[in-house]
């Protein structure tokens, strides 16, 4: 059996990724909101690998700083296949006798289950050499074939060396591969080059083995989507849509209502609770928790945020990074919540920016209400008491504090905290100019004619 | 021929509903805004049904307070098998003679013409005991066969029961029947519960009116998906979808423009009129009225409110229950109306609150205009005049009124009534301090500085 | 070879177009933004014809000003078929001796390849006297089929006239057609209408060349999507939805990133640069160029604007006509852009207008300021200077200048310019009343309990 802290996973990443025409690696390309390269690695992280090198061609700096240590890196440079990709792995996995897995960092959606069996196959009776991980897609395209009896290998044929019944096999090899550290540099060692591309070919190993009466085996996934590869945009796109699909189920078999499935947009880690509605348009950032019963209306745009139950929010409400809304308190239309905690109930309905502050249980937010959190250097912070009512069309000019239960008359902007149970009003007398506007109406008139005249 | 005066109507609604992972009964839950019991209810309506009984398990309460007396309510506890939930009904029924129909509350969409068809197939010369609504899906899966010979059925057939012959045979069993009430709960009564489940099941009354020699016939509808069950999230959402794509068809083919058909939302009720135009992305709730020429932008939201000829909304416009949009009003984006009217021409095109108001005719509303209609205990009214000009970032404190023709001075907040013709400013003095942001910028930058240090 | 100055094009449009419901000639709805007309004149103008008819029947006025003098308009009434309908262009050809290609104007996506294609076979070594384009529908339908051998016509047939062998062929007519002037009217004049409808058809024009042992030769297009005809407004929306998924797939191709495809509505002309991200919900109305490294977050709506290299804007930004975007500007949520220059990396984040503006670069635009450019009767224009701070919920009164590094104070209506470096508050005292609002709560408590009790 495989110990599996006695694992090795070696991650290509070294394509060029041309197709993309993108200055970010192609790995780094985010699909539910998270990196492609991050999901592999949160599928790899449940077998907890003893080592993970990445290989790299172009694109190492982006690498380097969204690995950030938690791999070590091995350039390929030149670039001579994927069986010399490999080998740039070997120093970075010196004194390693264990299995090595071989991932692609462009085939993300690997599940940690499928390498499990891989690597259970690898330690059978048999002792297999390498063991690939297989697919049965509806085309085969011009996927090399692997020919196989049972699982048991016995030819790997690339599509444009394939014979017609070699090519009517549509059992398809993925590129994944696992084998023992010692079989595997050894087998690299002796692949060659002597090809139309000149390039060194990574299921060549295969071949070699079975050449040496090695068994060699291979492990079917019955999904072939687990084994897409993503080599440009559109196939970027699919390979989102698939993702979303899949959560957009999950999350209607949980129990929340999705009015229109296809429309809502989730993150890699968003978090959904029972009898949660869900109405059309809704886009998750990363970082979201909504607690059961929570009203979720159309055109809501929610990212780090947290809704406790019977939260109602949107239509078209914005929640930021740090939006906290406590028990049933509501967000309404054109609202921005950014780093504000809503306390118990409270209100904001309308129109409103809530920006590093702390709103009390039952406080109600006017229409228009702006809190001024910024004076172009620094960030400052509003706290509203609870049950504060604040006017409409009021700017709340941080850092300031309104009381329990005080009062902000519409229109006021509030630089001086408010005392609990106060009115603050900031208003000037109403100027009125009795017979003006018609004056003003009849010479604007006067001037549009003679523009036009 | 059947008197349709002379009619009951059986809804089972005591399935526990367990997928649907919700504290709301499954025949609650809305499709096009509307329950999907309600949209049931309104096809029975149109047969006039003398009599309705719904049959409930859980939830009671829910049906009761959703029914509100419109039928009678019968418990199925505790519940054994579909046979004995008709049962149920039986004691409600008494005295009743006439046809009794068994519908679904889950199977919201049988039409009216559909449930005539079998009422009146009952009838026929023939006289059937039992007429059964039969369905042919593209997948019969594991459906209840229906063994016939043209429309006389030769025996009801479980799946699992069924013979390889008989489950080549694609005439499926959705459940409903039409059977005369004498009938009905005499067949009933003589159902057994030897089987696996030891359950009481509904179709047996057919296998042993055969039996006792009557003739049962089976009505085919040619939709399968009007006798589609609802039973999870996923499939409320597939109802949602077949529903709405229904719906936007109809609203093409009576002449409205749907750039984008797949993302417009209609509810059960909404009105379109002809050469209206619907940008991408708008939802609809109850209550719409739209009338011809209409021009509905991206990403409107649409409830309760009535939009009259030539009107343009959006993008972005949220209209809610009782907007009144009079002939060519506008209303633009992100501005949000409720409760109130806008009189001919009247625009209001951005970032505004308009609650509980009249907006005469030809007024211009200027952006970041709040009405502010709620003290935090009541609502309030606010009058606005015949091409009045309310200036931007205005504060309407209600109760208050604007005259015809005038004019609100930008940013003021008026909490006493504008007369006609005349201007109103709320303004205070300008506050000048000459080179006193230089030296904050200087001072702010010092301070940005020192924390960075 | 056909000389392309020696072109004539005829494009029927006097179809009723009843299907479509509309007051709006048919051939003028428009798909991505463009009238379907527009969209076959961009495709002919690539073969330079010498003169174009356009022969309309009812909503000539329409076609006129919608044509403004760039063709010839031809009247057909009353309305005796296809043949008569192009029979009408004779005058206005006069004098013309070249080749004809005869288009429908509810036929609006074939390409000027397929059309240079029909007028190059017009003049092969085998002299056709017509040349049909055809195409093979996966479902031929009720189409007229084109019987031929290779290339060569031996019979034009109505579906309703076919025999079974004829309609088994799968090869049909589009209607689409390349004639030599002095052929085609010669041949029209033969046309009969002895036929059910008593109409005259143009099919005809072939079997009577073919009669009259001239060859007459079938192109046939390998994208039967490029002649489908436009008669309803589902077709309307399917034909949109195809251009859509084409210009999709495009941006895709081109380097931009579109989280989900089938959200984005592009408008005809829309430019797109590299690595640009597009997030769900996205449209674009006429005239926007978007440069590299763009992010546009989602349901943001942009029509004719320029977006440069490394701006942000979104989600929920309304771009309109004149807005343009300097390298690195930023426009967040509820902003909407119109007539407004944002210089490099000057932001407007939050809920406001910006109108009839230059905002200067570096500045800082605050939550909920409007330029309130508007009197009712004209605009005018705000000028904001670089790094000037302008404070939320301010109102900058037009005609009215920012000077450079100068601050606005939060909630000031400002009327009168503001220098440089200078502070401009308009604001009043701060009223306060202390316990005021605790008494106001305990009156209006009583009063709701009074108005309940």
């Amino acid at each position: 059996m495989s110990a599996e802290s006695d694992l090795a996973v070696i991650v290509l990443a070294a394509g060029k990724g041309t197709r993309m025409k993108s200055d970010l690696h192609k790995v780094l390309h985010p699909i539910a909101g998270r990196p492609m390269l991050e999901h592999l690695l949160a599928s790899v992280a449940a077998l907890a690998p003893a080592r993970q090198v990445v290989v790299v061609g172009s694109g190492r700096d982006q690498l380097e700083t969204a690995l950030n240590g938690r791999a070590s890196l091995a350039v390929q440079d030149p670039q001579l296949g994927t069986a010399h990709a490999v080998q740039q792995a070997e120093s970075a996995l010196a004194g390693f006798a264990g299995d090595v897995l071989i991932l692609y960092g462009d085939v993300p959606f690997v599940a940690a289950d499928t390498m499990r069996a891989m690597l259970e196959r690898l330690h059978d009776a048999d002792e297999p050499a390498v063991v690939v991980l297989g697919f049965t897609p509806d085309d085969a395209l011009q996927y090399g074939r692997v020919i196989a009896v049972g699982d048991r290998i016995v030819k790997m044929v690339e599509y444009k060396d394939a014979d017609p019944e070699e090519r009517a096999c549509n059992l398809c090899n993925s590129g994944l591969m696992a084998v023992r550290a010692a079989d595997l540099f050894a087998l690299l060692a002796r692949v060659g080059n002597d090809n139309a591309q000149g390039e060194y070919y990574l299921p060549d190993v295969v071949n070699i083995a079975l050449g040496d009466g090695r068994v060699c085996a291979v492990v079917t996934t019955e999904d072939p989507d687990e084994v897409a590869g993503i080599n440009s945009r559109a196939e970027l796109a699919e390979a989102e849509g698939r993702w979303q699909q899949r959560r957009r189920r999950a999350a209607m078999d949980d129990g929340a209502t999705l009015v229109a499935p296809e429309t809502v947009w989730f993150a890699w880690d968003t978090r959904l609770g029972r009898d949660v509605l869900v109405e059309p348009n809704v886009v998750f950032g990363p970082g979201v928790t909504v607690a059961d019963g929570v009203k979720i209306r159309a055109f809501c745009h929610i990212e780090g945020a947290s809704l406790a139950t019977g939260v109602e929010v949107g239509p078209y409400a914005r929640l930021r990074p740090g939006a906290v809304l406590e028990e049933k308190a509501k967000v309404g239309n054109f609202v921005e919540v950014k780093k504000a905690t809503m306390g118990k109930g409270a209100k904001a309905n309308h129109l409103s920016y809530i920006g590093d502050a702390e709103v009390g249980a039952g406080a109600n937010i006017g229409a228009g209400t702006i809190t001024c959190n910024y004076d172009g250097y620094f960030k400052y912070k509003t706290v509203i008491g609870e049950r504060a009512f604040i006017g409409s069309n009021s700017s709340l000019i941080a850092p300031v504090k309104i009381g329990a239960d005080a009062i902000v008359g519409a229109g006021s902007a509030v630089t001086r905290d408010v005392g609990a149970g106060e009115l603050r009003i900031v208003r000037a007398e109403q100027l009125v100019k009795p017979g003006w506007a018609d004056r003003f109406h009849d010479a604007m008139k006067k001037k549009k004619a003679e523009k036009k005249g």
